[in-house]
């Protein structure tokens, strides 16, 4: 039987399994991805992707593409019955509620086309998926000296190639460092590692159909959340002139299409049916279905979390397969993405040896704890959803005001952008006063967006622009006036040096780092590389004006590149800009903060606490 | 000897050649581009594209990828003589002056990137240069039938195959219907057809050299204007870390590398005598030069025009072929691919059968002009960039203020934005009241950006980016309030029936022409596709708020697909958008305004003068 070995194997080409395929073949790592299906994904399944994952997306070069091929969604309009039957609108309200969302707006776009966009992304980094190819067993050594040595190879995986030839023994043997199992809801990884699944499932059954209508329905391409007299429905509208519509069953005709397990029996019912409650739905306004449905499912709501996300920190799981929900807060694909997103970085720092095997118990940590806080809020919206709407004769159901306020406050969440991790030795509060000295950065959070201005150039960018996700760890160093304030710029240099300088913090853990190929800064015009940039980035944000502020005015040893120096100011156009100081809470002592590999922040110092800058990044790395 | 027929013979693949080639093959006309040069250019000639330049690229769906690939200029420094030697910074400017730029910087970038831009796109449309080849003959029929004729190949061209094997004949012979010759100063074509260069020659001599610098110079990355006390010196950015150097060599360096006959001998300078001038220059600010330098000239300013544009609408020169001038203005390539796009709707329209033949005087008429005018400026700011700087000892030198007030002042000029194209049957007053109607829109100019939000989906777009180079003229209909004001629903209401409606002007216009695959509009959710939109694209901008307009309010009949209906309101995230009527000058009644395919301004009319969008139209329409 053919034997190999493996860094990482990955079980599964859903979202989740992409999103990390295509980030370690990024980051070069030794990666190889099996997949059971024949062929990519064509239509239906998933299709929303949040504000924040379209943030993550463009930190791996990929949001233009996701932008040009989806559909945007800026509004949601609510409709409720109308006095005289039917129904109408009682408003539209922006779709997405967080205020700092860069991309103020959901993308929907099928999941085929999204995984076309990763698919693309890793070959032109040398990675296929391997297919179709089911996994057999899954073994991990039970020996600890092999279980902590970064050199072994101690989970061993058979698998099988579905289009093996007769003849062929169709089997093979991976020797691998980590496998990830991202092999959906009813993950064979999952079963096999004898994790369980604990939730429950409601009575409520939703239909799903994609088709193309004609209508003079107002608000056909916003989201709509409409609760008819016919039952609750909410349109999604998607790339080119495709619509999904949700559709919840009656009680009746939940009945007819739940077998005696309790399990959808798909044979009972044809999207005629989800058809035609849609147009009772929609009532008083017409809408008609010329071209053939071109996806449909029907579907239980569930909600269950997996008992742990990862064995032995050797075998991780992912995406569906750590935790299910209703699809209709379109929560699913973003959850799985943004697991895989969180874990891979970690794994590789580990394998290159920059990172204690430690930091992989912060996965299942802060994935964990936020799959929870998914299911909780999506028994919620689920139970306000599929309630009844209020009317002249049910005082008891939900009004158009508390269904809004629901959909606003849940803003944070639903656009990702909200999400918190609880402190760890990755987001550590090391200053006491680190509230004070970004008053309105959040420990734990994502590093918001804001647009900076390159000192040596003028030319605006977006600050996630310079946090890519290229497993380093980005050092923002915000200081302040160095011009005007004599004090400021002698506090940069003792920075400068004391960080950056050829003993400091960064260099002294950046030189013992294996040198990546990829993970390199761009040579530089005015100063030459720094032996520190393959594992961090430094940028400067200094306070100033654009027409004064020069970029040979920060210390030598801090900047690798002429492009790594910026000033809080307005562009030249006057829209854009100048805030970021003010927005972050910075005040005129400045700052230094640490931003992880994935653009959470990992803690807030004080200029002068370099020992700080010391503390957080000996904790776990090597 | 091989014969062949052509609708467009373009010779020469330069920037004016290609712009020209890749919106014909876009356009899907019969065309075939042939090059002298055996490959493109890998390095130095032109390398500055003007924000006009920018939206003409992001109009054929080009400028994604040149400022993804290019370097942007914001600012320009200005640097004169300092009083104890040496030279010091007089201030900072923004580098683009013109307002409504919608890209408010220049691109830098080697002309062989901007080439591979064009072959890329012209090759997803299945076009390709011939090369290495060059003309021999060319010859136009002096039959007027013939002239006349839409089905006719009035000219004969002879090409040379200079890559011909031993015993093959090298030569074949093509009909064309039209020839463009782009090739160049020395333009082969220009001189076959007997067109001479008028103009005169300067006695500035002036160097160019690109290279990577080391430096201390905080304004490297900012384009500058150098007055030093040992020369002129301009510095341009460039892609990567590369920037240019343009150096005025004084009268004793220039009579070293001026031959007999007037000429530049590059045999007597190399690039190190250039470098040398930019340290002297530079001081008291370091720099120097680690690598080899990437390319290098010298050149005398000389500022011509070509005699004529066109023979008898049948050639056509563009580009350097009609016009030579200083390059340091950063007008020669931009100027050469904006003459292509001037041309190539109008010898589109004409081939499809849609309008007179007459339409190609315009050509000349347009470009000639602007020609005229940017060797005007030129000689002005040449003269002005190549004196002495004012100091102590000379005080009839060039100041500091008068530099900048050119600098300013030409703005709208070396923008590209300014340009107004005189009266003509395309740029048309035919409302007297033109100028009320849309007080701040000039028959003529290009058509300004803004933003504007989709009404369907409240989705922001670029105004610009719905008028694509596609060939279409753009109606826009600026339809008032229709829900607040009952008169103008009706007016609306009367507009839609008499333009769009079954027997209105542009359906009576649009069902003649040829139907063209590429021009047709996206087929409609709701409405079905007109007869119109082969020809025209109508787009309507109400006046309302985005929370409460209906797209579905907007007459059937010029409503092509819902996402053609927009309204003037500022985007949800509040910060552009909504004031679109008030930049443009129109009030509550609306205004009607035509596009040219090219983007600029055809006419301005009022909501109710139907007569005047049928009048404008059939004047060169067939």
């Amino acid at each position: 039987m053919k034997e190999s070995n493996v860094d990482v194997l990955i079980i599964g080409a859903g979202p989740a399994g992409l999103m990390a395929s295509n980030a370690f073949a990024a980051a070069g790592v030794n990666v190889r991805v099996v997949d059971k299906r024949p062929s990519k994904v064509a239509a239906g399944q998933a299709d929303g992707i949040q504000p924040r994952t379209i943030e993550v997306f463009q930190s791996y070069g990929l949001a233009d593409r996701l932008i040009r091929e989806g559909n945007q969604m800026h509004f949601a309009a609510f409709y409720n019955p109308a006095p005289g039957g039917g129904i109408t609108r009682d408003g539209r309200a922006p779709d997405v509620t967080a205020p700092t969302a860069r991309f103020p707006f959901e993308v929907t776009l099928h999941q085929g086309a999204i995984e076309a966009i990763f698919i693309d992304s890793m070959k032109s980094n040398g990675l296929q998926i391997d297919r179709p190819i089911v996994p057999e067993s899954i073994e991990v050594s039970g020996d600890d000296s092999e279980l902590n040595s970064p050199d072994s190879y101690p989970v061993k995986v058979v698998l099988r190639h579905l289009d093996a030839q007769e003849g062929e023994s169709g089997t093979e043997v991976v020797h691998a460092k980590y496998v990830l199992g991202a092999d959906g809801a009813h993950s064979w990884v999952r079963n096999a590692i004898g994790f369980t699944m604990d939730g429950e499932q409601t009575d409520y059954v939703w239909g799903v159909v994609d088709m193309v209508p004609t209508t003079d329905f107002p608000d056909i391409r916003n989201r709509c959340a409409i609760h008819s007299p016919s039952g609750s429905c909410m349109i999604i509208p998607r790339e080119g002139d495709v619509v999904r519509l949700y559709l919840q069953l009656s009680n009746e005709d939940a009945k007819e299409v739940i077998n005696a397990k309790g399990r959808i029996d798909r044979t009972k019912w044809g999207p005629d049916r989800l058809l035609e409650i849609a147009k009772r739905s929609l009532q008083p306004f017409t809408i008609s279905f010329p071209k053939e449905v071109e996806w449909w499912t029907l579907y239980i709501i569930g909600q269950r979390v997996a008992s742990s996300f990862s064995l032995k920190e050797r075998v991780f799981i992912a995406g569906d397969a750590c935790h299910t929900h209703s699809p209709k807060a379109g929560q699913g694909m973003n959850a799985s993405m943004n697991d895989s997103h969180n874990l891979v970085w970690k794994i590789t720092h580990v394998l290159r040896g920059w990172a204690h095997r430690s930091l992989l118990k912060t996965y299942e940590f802060e994935r964990r704890k936020y799959a929870q806080d998914l299911i909780n809020f999506d028994k919620k919206f689920s139970a306000l959803f599929s309630g009844k709407p209020r009317t002249e004769d049910n005082q008891d159901g939900v009004s158009h005001e508390e269904f809004l306020e629901a959909f606003q406050t849940f803003g944070g969440f639903t656009s990702g952008i909200g999400i918190q991790y609880l402190p760890s030795p990755i987001s550590r509060v090391l200053s006491e006063n680190a509230s004070n000295i970004a008053s309105n950065l959040n420990i734990g959070t994502r590093m918001p967006p804001q647009i900076i201005i390159r000192a040596a150039d003028a030319r605006p960018f977006e600050l996630h622009d310079l946090l890519p996700s290229d497993t380093r760890f980005k050092v923002i160093v915000f200081s302040g006036d160095i011009n005007e304030l004599g004090a400021q710029k002698d506090r940069l240099a003792h920075f400068a040096s004391a960080a950056c300088g050829e003993d400091g913090v960064l260099s002294r853990l950046g030189v013992k780092k294996l040198l990546s190929g990829r993970a390199q800064g761009a040579a530089g015009t005015v100063t030459s590389r720094k032996s520190w940039t393959t594992v961090f980035e430094v940028l400067t944000v200094m306070k100033g004006k654009k027409e004064t502020v020069n970029y040979t005015s920060v210390p030598a040893e801090m900047v690798s590149h002429w492009s790594k120096v910026f000033v809080d100011d307005i562009e030249i156009k006057g829209i854009n800009g100048g805030k970021a100081y003010e927005s972050f809470g910075i005040g005129f002592e400045g700052a230094v903060v640490v931003v992880r590999p994935d653009g959470y922040i990992g803690s807030v110092l004080s200029l002068d606490d370099v020992q700080g800058l010391s503390d957080y990044f000996e904790t776990f790395m090597s």
